[in-house]
C-alpha cells in the first residue's frame, strides 16, 4: 500500500467489525466499500492485495470517535499465536534460563485472545499472574519458506500484546502451554499498523503497572528478530493470513523481582510500543471458577516462578 | 445419538464434505440431508443436537465405496490440536524422562494435519522423523470447567491419529512446537467414531512399521485418562466444537531403540486403535525445500533424541 493505513476491529450492534482509523476516528470499512467481506480481518486478508488497494482510495479525513471499551482484539479469534519465548537476554537472565541457542516457540489458542482495553481477568486458578508485554506481528501472505529479506511482504501489520501469564501453571510441567493459554489473557491491539509506517528493528517497548515503569526495552535487543522470527517459523509450519507472531518479552517481568509482583485485581497495565500504539487493561478477579476445582498446581520454588 | 454413526470427510469435486458412513459405503450428508450447513464437520458441530439428531434419520444402508485416497482428514484443518505429551509410563522412561506430575501439554496448528491414507511427508529439514501411534479425541460441545464425570458428553468422538515428530527440531529448544508442528505431519482418521461406540478406558493401540508391531498398549495405560485430559485441559481453555486432543503415545517410539529407528521414504506406517479404525501412510521424500535453508539444528545428543 501507498498510503500508511491502520486498522481496528470495533464492536458494534451488528458484531465486530473492521474500522480504518482517520484523522476524524473511525469507519467502517464494509458499509464505506460496500463490500461486507471487508468487515473482518479475516475477509479482507482473505481478499488479496487488490482489496488492500482499494482501502487507500477511501477517505482519512472521515471517521467517528470510538470508546476504549468498544475496541475489540486487533486479530479477533486468530487461528493461533505463535509465540516466541525468550527473546530478550535480560528476560533469559532473570528467570535464570540459558541463553537459547535456538528459538523457543510455544502456541496460544484463539480462546486466549482479548481486547486492548478490556479487562484482564486474572484466572481463579492461578496465584502467579504475570505480565509480558510483546510486539506482535499478524501474518498477510504467510508461506512457507519465507526468507528474511523477503519476511515483510509477507506480513500484514504490527499489534501490541500482553503475553499474561500463569507462572505456576507456566513451570508445573516443561510444556508452558497451560500458563499460557487460560481464556483471555492476551490483550491484542490497540490496531493494526502497516510495515510501511515503523522500522520493527528499532522500537521503544515500555511496560508500566499502575503508573510504574516495569519493562523498559527497544525491540533492537530481541535475539530473533522480527524477519527472522518469520524466516524460522515458516522453516516447519506454512504461515497462514491472519496468525499472529508474539515476539518476546524484555527483562523485567514480576516472578523475577524481589519480591516478585503478582497480578492482582485493581492493577493497570500498560504496555506501550512506540509508534505502533498503547494497551491498557484492569485486572479483575474471576468470578466463574468452581471452588473446589481439582486442577492447581503445586507450586515448587517460590522464587523461580 | 441412539445409534452409533461414523463421520468421514471426503474428497469430492465440490471440495472436502463430510460423510456418513453405512453398511454399502459412505453418504454425503449435505446431499442426503439437503442441508449444505451439515457438509462439513465444522458445520454439523455449529448445528447443534438437533442436527446430530437429525442424523440419525439417515439410511445406513445406502453410501458408495470411497477409495483410500480419496480420504481426507477426519478433522480438516482443526484450529488446534491440544497434545497431551509423556501420557504413557513405558515412554516417559525410554525417552529419559521423569514420569510427569503435572500433565505436559503443547499445541499443534491447522496446518500440521493431513489424510489417514495421505503420504506422510518427511521434512527436508529433519533427519530425525519418528512415528507416534495415539487416539485422539474430538470435541464436540466443549466448554470450560468440565468435570471429568460430564466429560464424555462435551466429546464428540474418537480418532486415530499419528503425532508424527522430528526429534531434531523437537529436542532443539525446551519447547517441543517446531518438531510437532511441521506442515501435514499428523495424520488424523480413518473416521470420527462416537463415544457409545467405544470404551476409550480399554482400547488395544498398535504401531506397525512396514509390517513390523512398533507400538503396542491398551489405551487403560494413560497416566491421565481420556475424561481427566478434558477436565485438566478445561481448566484454563475453553474447549470448542471440532478441537481435538492428542492423548499421547506408548511406549516404543523410533528414537528410544537401539540403534535408532528413523523413517525413510518408501516406510509404510500403520496405527491401529481397536474399534476406532487404522490409519496407514507412506512416507514420502518433501522436494519443496530449499537447499540452501539458514535454520537446520545441530543433533546435541545422538542416543536421547
Amino acid at each position: 500500500m501507498e498510503k500508511s493505513v491502520r486498522f481496528a476491529t470495533i464492536a458494534t450492534r451488528r458484531g465486530l467489525r473492521l474500522h480504518l482509523h482517520g484523522s476524524q476516528g473511525y469507519t467502517d470499512i464494509g458499509d464505506v466499500t460496500g463490500n461486507e467481506t471487508l468487515s473482518t480481518l479475516t475477509g479482507l486478508l482473505a481478499s488479496g492485495q487488490d482489496a488492500l488497494q482499494a482501502l487507500v482510495g477511501i477517505s482519512t479525513d472521515e471517521g467517528h470517535p470510538v470508546d476504549a471499551a468498544d475496541f475489540g482484539p486487533a486479530v479477533p479469534n486468530p487461528a493461533r499465536v505463535l509465540c516466541i519465548g525468550v527473546n530478550y537476554r535480560e528476560h533469559a537472565v532473570e528467570g535464570g534460563r540459558d541463553v537459547p541457542t535456538w528459538p523457543e516457540v510455544f502456541v496460544r489458542g484463539g480462546p486466549s485472545v482479548t481486547g486492548p482495553f478490556a479487562d484482564l481477568v486474572k484466572p481463579a486458578l492461578t496465584d502467579r499472574y504475570d505480565y509480558e508485554g510483546e510486539l506482535g506481528v499478524v501474518i498477510g501472505t504467510g508461506g512457507r519458506y519465507i526468507r528474511a529479506a523477503n519476511a515483510l511482504d509477507a506480513v500484514f501489520g504490527f499489534v501490541v500484546l500482553n503475553d499474561a501469564s500463569a507462572r505456576d501453571w507456566q513451570r508445573a510441567s516443561t510444556q508452558w502451554t497451560g500458563g499460557k493459554n487460560f481464556d483471555q489473557s492476551m490483550p491484542v491491539g490497540p490496531e493494526i499498523v502497516t510495515p510501511d509506517e515503523v522500522d520493527v528493528t528499532n522500537l521503544q517497548l515500555t511496560t508500566t503497572l499502575n503508573g510504574a515503569v516495569m519493562q523498559s526495552a527497544n525491540t533492537s535487543q530481541m535475539i530473533v528478530s522480527v524477519v527472522q522470527c518469520v524466516e524460522f517459523l515458516s522453516s516447519f509450519t506454512t504461515l497462514r493470513p491472519g496468525d499472529v507472531i508474539a515476539t518476546g518479552t524484555p527483562g523485567g517481568v514480576g516472578f523475577a523481582r524481589t519480591p516478585p509482583v503478582w497480578l492482582t485485581p485493581g492493577d493497570v497495565v500498560e504496555v506501550e510500543v512506540e509508534g505502533v500504539g498503547t494497551i491498557r487493561n484492569t485486572v479483575v478477579a474471576e468470578v466463574a471458577a468452581p471452588g473446589d476445582w481439582a486442577w492447581k498446581p503445586v507450586v515448587r520454588q517460590s522464587n523461580s516462578i
